[in-house]
């Protein structure tokens, strides 16, 4: 029987120093004029989302050099090594440049391709939401826990953008979104 | 020529007092498991919407007697006076009772019909927008404005639940979002 791997202290403290200093860099940009550019894939990407991940993979070189890296502006390094990072700096780059608080810094570790912890880190309101393997996930230290419901007519259903989804998928979302109780429900606030 | 009704200080400070009174009612609501009514329009309704909207009445009922009453939660009264007030003390409710921020209370203040007062209040982060006719609007105290751009291609185009349009209208807002530069930044975050 396999121990499962869980996640050392030192490593939780590196993903929370990232997330402080991610938060220090995105936070000075938010509801300002800012350049966007647009990416291959047709997203928007700013200064604030490169520094961040900048910042974050030298932390990482700093600390622990022979880990991996996957990051959502500059790519990937080591992927093949032991304890790979996953760094999504503003996820909601169009959230975030729209002045709305709907993005997060998303930090996650991989240790022999299995995630360990994952971390959603809101750099304006300070939330920050942790999941380590074997331990209760918590919102600000506080523990947090899903609804319990388990009838699909009771669940709240969201997507950020349905226009992303090809025509079959599209069908598929609003099919599921139909099957409860307040259908209206299925997209953001009324 | 006349002169445009200011919004008197006196109505001002109401406005402000009860933003105030109704997030200190919503708040201890947020991200707790509450009873979710739904409404005859289908959308929800909760006891945090209903407390908030009742105390803004009392408080001007108290205050201003005379004064008329548009209310989201309990309806109208003396609408035909010189001074209505237009009440929506959780709109995103949707939102609110998901644990997403999207949502706010919303004041606003005619005079003979004519808006002078519009004020949005979002109970757990505080922020507070801010229109009073004649007056810069403002954001927690500090002047905003909007982003100058006059090109439709520059735009931000936001809805809040596509599936709430008819098709008709539905196309309409597709076409307009594919005007954009991006048309990926017609929904929410990528």
């Amino acid at each position: 029987m396999t121990q499962e791997q869980s996640c050392p202290p030192a490593l939780l403290a590196l993903a929370h120093a990232m997330a402080d200093a991610a938060a220090d860099l995105i936070r000075p940009h938010f509801r300002k004029r800012l350049e966007i550019d647009t990416k291959a894939d047709a997203s928007p990407v700013t200064i604030a989302d490169r520094d961040a991940e900048a910042r974050m993979r030298q932390m990482i070189e700093a600390h622990f050099p022979d880990h991996g890296i996957r990051g959502e502006e500059f790519g990937s390094c080591r992927t093949d090594a032991e304890w790979v990072w996953v760094l999504d700096p503003i996820d909601g780059t169009k959230s975030f440049v729209s002045g709305s608080l709907a993005f997060g810094t998303q930090i996650a570790l991989l240790h022999r391709g299995v995630p360990v912890l994952g971390m959603i880190n809101q750099p304006i309101t300070g939330e920050r939401w942790l999941g380590v393997s074997g331990v209760q996930a918590t919102l600000n230290g506080e523990p947090i826990r899903t609804s319990g419901r388990t009838a699909l007519n009771q669940a709240i259903v969201y997507t950020s953008a349905l226009e992303q989804f090809d025509r079959k998928r599209h069908d598929r979302f609003t099919a599921l979104a139909a099957r409860r109780y307040d259908r209206g429900l299925s997209g953001g606030p009324p």
